[in-house]
């Protein structure tokens, strides 16, 4: 008999998650249903966003109910098969949670066919729902097109680096915004940004303005607050703002803060649009040869923070909001 | 020879202005010189976007200069001509500034050849910058259509009063956002929207709610502050928040608040865009034949809050801010 390993949410968080709303257990992996297969777990994927679903209230998404194992992307192995459609050994990704074993039905997975054991993590990153993100809420909200200066919260975060590294290949002028001068020498010099505002050094409009002489045409961001507010200031005419994340404003414990400048979009006839991901997932396929291309030729650095072993998820969670990661963050299960 | 009357910004405003901002004054209208024509105004326009104008900050226009006479639009009658394009009698609009004659070239002028003196005055409104902006807003930035449920706030105001009727006319549902009850009752009785909420009842929220069952579809702003805040928490997937105005942010003496609900954005995937009407006006015929065309069946209400005499200019502008005026406001220059 297989025992899975679960990480279930014990209750609601207030402010940043700490180790207490996470409850581990031990529990039988069930018989297998005909039609279905079992995938064990090789890499977790950790995202800002997975605060949002452990809210109870609203969004785009049902929040994850009390005592439920908690919603994860997961990269694994189908270990046992009941479907034609999906050998034993398959590579595959789906939103299978934070646990060693999940059974699924085929249709809710996407079979990775390319990945080997080695590349599997990137298949939560750059070559999965990061780099889609990060794909189409560029070009397709944030309509960047060569030339255009394009300024990136999050920047060495998951979804902002590979954000930057699209932009830069498409030809755009590229300003990561980062926090510390370690994640700011990242971004400029291993993934080729063309600037970096250190949002921590306290000169935040200052350093904004000067990274952008030419005013901001896409601002894509991660974060909210301060930064949101600085870049509405310069904003270029027609400019779009993709409205990804907010993670400066995940874990408040008061009203959340508007971005007061917003008349900028008055101002400058200027979009804000907002995303959610699933809704490109039916065109992820031109997104990901792109990517996976770009990634062949040297031209898009799809690092990642791996840390490891199931046990290291809530840790590695919560050190998203302190800025730990520098790349997405996964979890290696197999190291636990 | 003419005497000129003249109202000259004397000093910038700080909160609501009052009548110290202004100067009063009489001159002598100037020779008028070849190529030229002379107007003497007959109505001037009151919008609350001139409370922008007249702050040193940079905006959509250069600020108006300390000491120049008011930017206003302007609708007259040419009663001195050196052009052969312009005979004198003609009547015409203008950005000609809170005074009685300015002398302008026709090519700065829109030549008003089916308005006469009794209809003049709505050629600043319905059928003019007002109407425009109404048009290009709802239909151009909101991209509403009929079926939508159309929000729209400063709704027995100038520009409010038109968005709500022309969405009638798309067969949109429609909603107005007003303050107190006779606004109210007169944006359901006699406009004809569907409903209305009073946001000084102390009940935004609830109302607001209780009148958009099927949610929003287009919020038009004119107010900011509360009301769009309440209307991001009721949009419907994929909604357009026009940004037209703010006037609950102009006069304010602390930083302006901004939308704390503006993540509303990323889970409707909804869009929220400035306008700037001049933007549109090479594209106005359109819009004004159409709107002509609906005030010609009765159904569209060029209603007009008319104060007499161009020295009350500087208590109707401070009364658009205290929500004096149903309908557009507009100083009828000839009772002075």
């Amino acid at each position: 008999m297989t025992i899975n390993r679960t990480i279930r949410l014990a209750r609601r968080p207030v402010g940043v998650p700490d180790a207490t709303v996470w409850r581990f257990g031990e529990e039988p992996v069930p018989d297998l249903q005909d039609g279905m297969v079992l995938v064990e777990a090789q890499y977790l994927s950790v995202d800002p966003a997975m605060r949002g679903w452990m809210a109870d209230r609203p969004s785009y998404i049902a929040p994850v109910e009390l005592g439920a194992v908690m919603r994860a992307g997961v990269a694994g192995i189908v270990v046992d098969s009941r479907s034609e459609s999906l050998p034993t050994g398959s590579f595959v990704r789906g939103m299978l949670g934070t646990q060693l074993y999940a059974t699924a039905a085929p249709a809710d997975l996407t079979r990775l066919d390319d990945a080997t054991l080695e590349t599997l993590p990137v298949y939560l990153g750059a070559l999965g729902v990061t780099g889609i993100t990060a794909y189409f809420g560029l070009i397709e909200v944030g309509k960047a097109k060569k030339g255009d200066t394009v300024v990136v919260s999050g920047a060495a975060g998951g979804v902002g680096s590979i954000v930057g590294q699209i932009a830069k290949n498409l030809g755009c002028r590229v300003v990561g915004v980062a926090g510390g001068p370690a994640k700011c020498a990242h971004v400029v010099e291993t993934l080729g940004f063309d600037a970096a505002v250190d949002y921590k050094a306290g000169r935040l409009k200052e350093d904004l303005a000067a990274a952008c002489p030419r005013a901001i045409d896409v601002y894509f961001d991660n974060v909210g607050g301060d930064v949101l507010d600085e870049a509405l200031t310069l904003l270029a005419l027609h400019a779009r703002i993709v409205i990804c994340g907010a993670i400066s404003q995940y874990n408040s414990q008061s009203r959340s803060v508007g971005p007061s400048n917003y008349m900028a979009l008055l101002v400058k006839r200027a979009t804000m649009t907002g995303m959610v991901v699933s809704d490109y997932f039916h065109r992820s396929a031109d997104a990901l040869a792109q990517i996976s291309a770009w990634i062949d030729d040297g031209r898009l650095n799809a690092h990642l923070h791996v840390v490891q072993g199931l046990d290291s998820f809530p840790r590695a969670f919560a050190g998203l909001f302190s800025g730990d990661n520098i790349g997405k963050t996964v979890v290696d299960v197999r190291a636990g």
